[in-house]
Parts: C-alpha cells; structure tokens; sequence
C-alpha cells in the first residue's frame, strides 16, 4: 500500500486554497497536515467555509507557525499573493521540500519582467532555474523532477492551451495575436471591494487593464517558447458576472489557406492522449466545464480575414489554478495523474 | 473483488437524471447499463450535456429499448416525471429487479390521495405495499430489503429532515405547521417555459401553487407518522433566482418554554450518527449544501410567540433527488452508504 | 409657474440615497440644492455613480456643510443609518425645514422600544410626536402636514401594505401572525461584506435575524394600529440573490370561513382608487415591481386550516425607500403624489 | 399645445416591444393606438407583462387587424424578426405613415447583401432608397425627412458608435477591425429555448457565430462609409450571463504614434455636443448605462502593437432597440430629441 503524501498549504483561506482543500480531502493518498492563513488564524477551517461543517475538524494555524512545518511534509502548496511567496518557496527548497506555488513569483524566467511587471525585485531570483512552468501538457516531463513547480495564472492556461497547437505549427503571420479574455468574479479573489458586490456585479461586463494586465508577459513567454519568436500579445481581460469559469477568445492571422477543418485536425492531433484538454467540434461553454479540471477548445475560422478564432474555456478556480495544482502534485508523487480530479464537469 | 452494480436509468435527460449520470459515473462500484430517454433517443449524452464531451460515448436508447433490458439490471433508476413510472416499475418489479423511482408514483401510502392530488389513478396500486420511502435517516432498514425505494421528492426531503426531530419528541402544539420554502430553478426542470428563461427570472422571487402544491400530502404522511397524529400543514413554495438548492423555513408552536438551546441538543440527539445530516450553531445557507448530500440545519426560536423556526437547506437535485437516489442504491446494494457521495458541497 | 421645491439629500451615496438622486433628477418641480455623504466628501457623484456621467456635476459635500445648508432648503431628505438622523433632524425641525428621514429613528412612538431593539438611547424623544410614518396609503392627511415624515422600512412597508385590510377588518384569529420576508441583497446596503460578494451570494438563500429583526417592532407597531390590539408578530427575513425587490409571504388564520374571493373583495375595496398597490387576480412576483413605487398583493387561502397566504411584492430601494420619500414629498410640497415616481416597473 | 403623434407598435410582446411600450407609456406627445402581436392575440397586455398591471387596458390585436389600422397612425413602430417587415412597411409607405422598423430589413443598401446573409429575398427592394440608418448621431438629417428609419441592430449600435471617431479619422491601418462583443441575454429573445433557461445560463460565457452573425454586413456597411472604403470585420458575438446590456471591445491597429490621450480628444471631439454618448476617462461597465439610451466609451492602447483598444457599452434593448427607435420617432415628429429617453442609467 501506498503511503500518504504529506501536505501543506499556505495560504488556505482564498478560494483557490479552498478549492486545494475541497480536492486533498477527496484525494485518497493525501494527507493534509496544516492550513494555515493569515487573517483567520486559529479559526475552524469550517467556521470560515461551512460547507466543511462536520466534516473537517482543523484550525488555521498561523503562516509563520506553517514555516516550522515544511520540513515535515512531503510537498508544500502555497497559494499567497505575489511577492509573498519568495521566502517561503525559498524555505522549502532549502529543506529539500517540493513546493507547488500558485502564485506568479516563479512563473517568469527573466527576474527583470518580474520586477517591472510586479512592481518588486525577486529576492530569490537564483531559484527561478530550479522552477517548472506547471503546465502539464508542455512540461509533464520536467514538472516530474522539478524541485519547484509554478502553477500557471488562470487567464494564461485558458489562453496557452487555446493557443498552443497553432503557434507550435508555424502556420500563423507573426502580426499581433489579439486574445480577448472573459472570467468570472472568483478570479478577483475574495477581498471585499465595493465592485465586487453582488448588487454591483449581476449586470456588469467590463473590461480592465487593457494592455497593462500582470497575466500578459506570462502568456507572452509561454507563446514565444512555442513559436519560437517574440510574440506579440495584446491581452485584454473582463469580467463578467459568474463565479466561476474563463472564457479566450484568441485571434490569430493563418498564414496559409488553412481552413477550419484542418485547424480541428491540427489540434486533435496536438493534444492527442491528453486526458484533459478535449478539442470540440463544436464552442465551448464555461458552463460545460464548471468544478472541473477540463479545458474544452472549439475553433472557428473567418475565411474573408484568414483568421482563426480560438475559443478556450477553463474553470478559473479549477484549472486555473487548484485542480491544476493536484495533477502537478499528482506528477511529482509518481501517482496517477488524474487522481482526485478527474470527475467530469459539474452542471449546473 | 466486489462485483459491479449494474443499472440502467430511465429518464436520464432531466436534470435529476443528468446528476445520477455524473454521480454514477464517479462511483466504483456501478456499471451503467443503459441511459434511456424520450427526447433524445440515438443521441451521444455528451451532446446533450457537454460536460461529458470526451468523457462518455454513450446514446441515449428509447424507453422501450431499456424496458426490454431491465431484466439485465441489478438495480434500476427511474427518474420519470410522476404517472409515467408505474409501467415500469411494475415491469422491474416482475422481473424481480430493485428499483429507485424518483417520481412521486410510489410514495404515497394511499392511492386515494394520489389519484386526487395527481388527478389519475394508481395502476398498481397493489405495489404500493412494497414501496419504501426512500428517506435513509427515517428508514434505513427496511431500505435495505425493499424492492422498490420511492426517492423522496425535493422539498419534502428538506421539510421532514428539518422537523423530524421536534415532531417525533411530540413537545409541540398541534397547531398548524407553516413550512414556507424556497428553491432554485433547476426543481422545475428543463422544459422550456418562459417564466423559467434567464431574463425572466434573474430579479424574480415569488410564491406559486399555495397550499396546493403536490408534494404536500407527501410531507403531510410522513409529519403525520413522525408525529403520532394527523399534521396540518400549510406548505408555501417559492421559486427564487438561483440554479440549485432549498431553504425550507418551518414554523413549529412549541408545547411549553423549550428554548433554543434544548432544541439543538434534541436535534443534535436526534440525527447523532448521522453523516449527511449537520446541525449547525447558526442559521444555514444554500451555498454551503451546494453539490452535496448534505443537509444543514439551524434552529431559531421566537421568545415571545413560543415558536421553533426550523431552517434546512438541501442541495435540490442532489439530496433532493440524485445522490439520495444513490443513497439508496447504497444500501439496497450492501455498499457503504457513503460510497461516491461524500465529497464535501462544492463551493462556490 | 411654479417654484422648485428646494431640497438636499443627507446621505447620498447609500442605494437608498443613489435612487433618491435619479428620482429627483427626473423631478420636474426639484432642485436639488446639495448631496452629502460621510465617505465621498469633496468627490465627484458621477464618479461614483458613474450612470450619472457627464449628467450630474456635483460634488458631495459633507455631512456638517450640509447641516449649515438646511436653513436654504425647504425640504429635507436624510438618508443616513439608524442613531445618526437624530441631531439632523433636529436642526431641520429647529430651522422650520421639513424632513423625510428614511432611517428608523424616528419610526417607533415609543422610545423605550427604540432604545430596547437599537441598543441606544432617542436623543430627541420629544421631536417623536411631530413625526408621521410615511406609508401614504394609511396617513396621507397627516403627512400632508406633518413637519418630520419617518419613512418607512422595507420589509415594513411590503408587510403592513400586505395585511392592513385584513388585520382592519377584524376577521383573523388572535394568533400569531407569521411574516416569512425575501428580500435583493441591495437591503443590506453598499458596504463590504464577504457575505455580500458575487461569489458568495450568487446561489445563496438563506434566513437571518430570526425573531430579532430591527423592522419587528416597527411592523408591530403598525399592525397594532391596524387591528386595535397587540399583534403577535413573528418576523423572519432571508437574504435571495437578487438585487432589488422584497417579497413577503404573510400568513394570518381566519376566524370564519372567508374564502379567497372574499378577501380578494375585501382588499380590492380596501385599496380602491390607491394608485400605487394593485390587488393581483394572482401572485406577485418582484419581478414585475422593479424600479417602481408600485406594490403588488396577491392572495392565497388554505382552506384546510383556513389560513390566509398574503403575499406582497415591493421594490425594496424603491418602495421600501426612495420612491416612498419622493411620494411623501410630492405630499408634503403639495405636487400630485405621483409625480416622477410614475413609471411603470422596468422589466427585465 | 402639441397634438399627440398616434403611434402603433406591430410586434409589442418580444422584449424590445415591450421596452417601446414602457417608453411610450411614459412620453408626454404620444398615444398608443394599437399593440399587435402573433402569439398573444386577444389578450390583455398586462397580463403578458405584469408590470403593466392595472396601468394599461389594452389587449394586444392580431397583426392583420394592425395592417388595417396603419393609415390612422402618423408613425409606425414595427418590431418584427427580420423576414416579416417588408410586406407591413411597404404598406405604410403606401399609405404615407412613417414608419421605424426595428428588424434588419430595411438595413442594407444592397439587397444582394441582404439575401446573402438572411437566406431570402428582398420582395421591396425598391423601398430600400427611401429608408434611412437610424443612427442620429451619425444621420441626424436624413432622419429627419426619412419615410422609413431602419433601426440598427444592437450589435452594430456599439460597434459603429465605438469605431466611428477613429474611422473618420483615417489615422488606422487598413487591417483587419476585430470586434469582441458581448452580450446579456435580452438580445436572444423571449422565445423558449434551453440554452436561454435560467439553470442553462447562469454560469455561462459562450462565443457562438464566430465570423457569420447577421449583424456583420451591417457593421461592415456602417464602417465602411464611415472610412471611406471597404472595412475588413471580424465579429464575434458572446453571450454571458446578464440580462441587459452590450459590451464591445474593438482592436484597431493605427497608422501612427496616436496615444490614449490623443484619441480621446478626438472622441471627445466627435461626439461633441451628443447627449448620448460619453467618452469617458475611464472604462465602460454595462451596469452604469443599463436601462437608458446612453453609451459609455472608453479608450485603451497598447503602445507595443500600436493598437488602440475601444470598449463601448449600451443597453441592448434600449440604446440596442427601443429608447432608439423613440429617439428617431422625436426627430421624425419634431419633438424634442430626448423627450421620454433622458432619463440617467438605472442602477442598480
């Protein structure tokens, strides 16, 4: 029999660390050895999320009382905000533990895009070879020995995965690639501000940070590693009013007389094998993935323009960001990569 | 090794039929034979609902096609709007195959009241006598042996576990009770219907079908059995605007000075044990039971007019009709109750 | 011609102070001479309201400059929470300006009751015996002079516009009378709470305060008047995701056999040639009240246990605030009572 | 004094219809002379709307009945699917009634256009020199003097009002114009479909369309007269889970260093003296022009791809339909341009 591997997660109290909660307790060799938080310390977890009423009988314990733990576990989850997971991601791989960040702190190669993105210098910037880019269909291997692994942000997994196919085929015009991004208001996390209010929220669509969003030079590293140039990448996120779920829009000049149909072969072939992301022949809903760790892709194509429209929907919460976390975490254990997430999309 | 279940679900287009089929899908121990259906016959289930795309080729059969495989069955659910079931749970009953009936046709002790609530006659009644109702925490034993379990309908589930215990313990007037209950839109089914359109429900609350909704002599019989007498019961229905869920609020006169603090340990008492069933300290919510099997309670007392105000909230297609079902499968099957339905309600 | 009414808003950038401005703006014989606010001094109202972009070019101003201004206006309109109207109101009073105070402060005659259920003492108990509660329908002669107008409370004024024809007409039981209230998260004001997030109120009903309502005694109050006795009043509100709009859902036991069409006969005499309630032949639904003044009332009746199910529908930030000051001002100023407040509901 | 304009509203009971109706029930220099209707003949209006409960007596006739009555009207509001205007404004052109239709029929110059996209002929093309684009701020003159006003649809209304400044300009690269709308669900209709349901909707952001919505060759036509040659569009139309209310980004590339501020001068420039559109400092929700005529714009740019980024928002149904149609009715008639539609956005 197997032996359970022995978690932490920082930061539990967000609602991707409560997402990370809701899936290790139904992950059957797990074993969740502390929350911690840094605004509910020493609160029941199930005071805080009362669907765990009954059902899970465990106090947040304070961030700096988590540090002292990490050499106990066998893989740490951190899901704090950027710039605060550089000491603790730092802890860990100086005790030898694998960590899992959600965060962004090691999602960037170059530590000078961090900082004028972030607005911060990274104080570990020598950790950053050490670190995995956690998207398992493009990095499974490396992800299986990293000593740190960098959950990807919720817009760029929507937007590499809708994109990967096409810019890995070289059969685009190196124009600028438009992606036009829609997420749920989970994605702004769980702080209060005033435009986040339900009132606020239930008939609004918006879009924000136009150009100027921290997801871009994400997706803009990712897409020129399978490109194999710079890419050019104006980014524009919104939100609308759902809890869950993302929906990219990606727009990208063909190069050749490609039409929709080979686009759709060209893709199934991609992802191929891959459990998790399934080419539609028909556009994705956010509501066909909700709850779940599935990414749907359906591609159209405008003939008069030779541009391909892709269309990718992810749960921001899920594969965003936790049940992306539980198969890197699945990964680096040697479980089965499925395992805990593969229940399919819950409607409604 | 444990030996599959085999079932087949009748009706499984509906929403309640759609949760059984993810839930069924998620449980280790079932095989699904069959998904029949009226609408959809030699339609791909994931066409019809896309969260299945990639995860289940399966086409939907006719309900005479399935009526032909339910010898083949080991148990079978049928989740058929009421009148339509009797045929066939006759049909599984002859073949000496257990069922779970998800519609109204066999709960009611006797068909007298059904035919004047439902405005048809029982065609079997003579069945009746071997009908469970299928309410786990009231009747598990005599569960295990039926042959038919009668699946509770979504609102009486709600009102019988939040009175129960102050019906059974008899400290209470015998006044009228007022149960005014509120539940999402998925209760209503998918048909299409105007009022049931996103913009016509979105900002809509209302009452309907006062003290003449169809499942009240269902909660009627089974407050009456709780309570040793004839309950007089006033049930208020409402539609609010959200997809899932039902809060039952229920007006209980007490017979003397019990106060707040007695109520919870008599329902703490009364449910100890009991895994899907939470008593709470504060009052419950919706959100909190969503996705789940759960049951949370609260209880409330007026001081001033001597009266309980019991508060229950179910998750209205899972313990209101799916994942009661599989309860119930559970332990007709000899498999631990829990069994594909413990994950914790899924937040948000 | 005739001269503008004069008057300044306390208060402003509540919801309740933010429909007051789109009224008044609309106002064919108002000038708005000032709006105050505690948070957003000095700060541009378009900005934060921004549906009044390029409409309103006003600044607030703060509560204390507006207190200097009170002498200049002829009426006004304060909006402020409970405990902090009191020394307002008094310098409108003292300066011979006339008041509509949408708190509670000046709602309940009597003051122990006020200290009893707000937890603080009436600064100016003395001021309570020139105050009116401004519900139109039962005190339009007295609000027409009256020097302070106490605007009633949301769940309050949809329940005693439910019940004052059959609590006035003598024909219910002395029971307790049982209010089951729903009510659009915009009730519970623009302040930041994680409960009133999107995420967190999407699929969410739930009850609160039970029996400890700060509206209980206030509805009391006014049923009392009504009936010529003490009304036993058990109130229970609940938060539904919705944004605007109260339904109350009232149950009374009859003390004869009046059935339906009778109490139907009964309120459509008791509101004739009221132009802002409408007696349905069938069950409101706050859809269909939306952003109007108007109040609809629906009657139900369970022979059984001859209990009558009345239920109403307001617009909570409308009728249960705004437009009911507006209507208590067209009164007050002598204008036609609906003047600017009568639009039908929006829908959707 | 001014006589009323004797209106008739053909299609009054889809949701634009509706919108109409509130509107002119609402303006001082209109009468309603007939609501018509295919489904709903014979039957009260408010009791298809509610909110028109005991405000309007008016059943709704049959559309051939309407037919008849056209030549007592001075202005004809027909609100039909495309397809069926043709036959009832060539019948009021006949009889010399103004007419302002709401469907596309009467949209397109070029009839061979139309039939490409809508699958059928034009039986009226001849009709086609007569009818004016019912955009006033960009045809304000011939609207005047119009016998027919082709009313825009509400894609094309956020588009052409969001793209117009800088099209004009001529400062933009002859690339391809990528526009990104989204909208709430009011736009699809009333009529029942699944995938409108409230269960079916709530959770759901969804591109359908892709490169092949009817509204293209309008938008196409629009932008093209506006920059003076044939404009490449690539539309894509979302849906996402609100009621009212459009959202359109649009991606134009420039020809040179214009930056943010540049542009909005000449928005603002533009659009001088408009009432109705705003050029706001910040960014447009669909939450703060919901309910009105107005539209918000806002101005973003990506300096990397010297792309400039205008969001747009209207009200679909209003500014997208009916406040449109009665701001065209007012500058047919005469009548002051905004009377009955200046009201501020509704919020919430």
């Amino acid at each position: 029999m197997m032996n359970l591997v022995n978690v932490g997660i920082i930061g539990s109290t967000g609602y991707a660390g409560q997402q990370l909660v809701w899936l290790l307790l139904n992950h059957p060799h797990v074993n969740i050895d502390f929350l911690s938080s840094n605004s509910y310390v020493d609160i029941e977890y199930s005071d805080i999320y009362m669907n765990y009423s009954g059902l899970l009988d465990k106090k947040c314990i304070s961030n700096s009382a988590a540090m002292e733990r990490i050499p106990d576990l066998d893989i740490l989850f951190c899901a704090m905000p950027h710039g605060k997971s550089m000491d603790i991601v730092k802890k860990a791989f100086e005790s030898g533990v694998k960590v899992i960040d959600l965060s962004a702190d090691f999602r960037l190669d170059d530590p000078a895009v961090y900082s004028n993105w972030y607005g911060l210098e990274h104080s570990c910037s020598d950790l950053l070879k050490s670190a995995v880019y956690g998207l398992p269909e493009l990095y499974r291997d490396s992800i299986k020995t990293a000593a740190i692994v960098a959950n990807p942000g919720c817009y760029p997994t929507s937007c590499i995965l809708g994109l990967a196919p096409v810019l890995k085929s070289g059969t685009f015009e190196k124009s600028t690639l438009i992606i036009d991004s829609k997420s749920g208001l989970s994605g702004a996390g769980r702080s209060c501000e005033v435009s986040k209010l339900y009132v606020e929220s239930f008939e609004s669509t918006r879009a924000y940070k136009i150009a100027s969003h921290r997801h871009t030079p994400e997706i803009q590293q990712e897409l020129s590693r399978l490109s194999g140039f710079k890419a050019d990448v104006l980014f524009t996120p919104h939100i609308v009013p759902m809890s869950r779920g993302i929906l990219s829009t990606c727009y990208v000049k063909l190069s050749d007389d490609t039409d929709s149909k080979t686009l759709v072969d060209l893709y199934r072939k991609f992802y191929y094998g891959e459990h998790f992301v399934t080419v539609l022949d028909s556009l994705p809903d956010t509501k066909w993935v909700r709850g779940s760790n599935f990414c749907h892709i359906g591609i159209g194509y405008d003939n008069s323009t030779r541009t391909a429209v892709i269309v990718s929907a992810i749960d921001n919460i899920m594969r965003g960001a936790a049940s992306q976390a539980v198969q890197n975490m699945n990964i680096l254990a040697g479980i089965d990569e499925k395992c805990a997430i593969d229940h399919p999309p819950m409607f409604p």
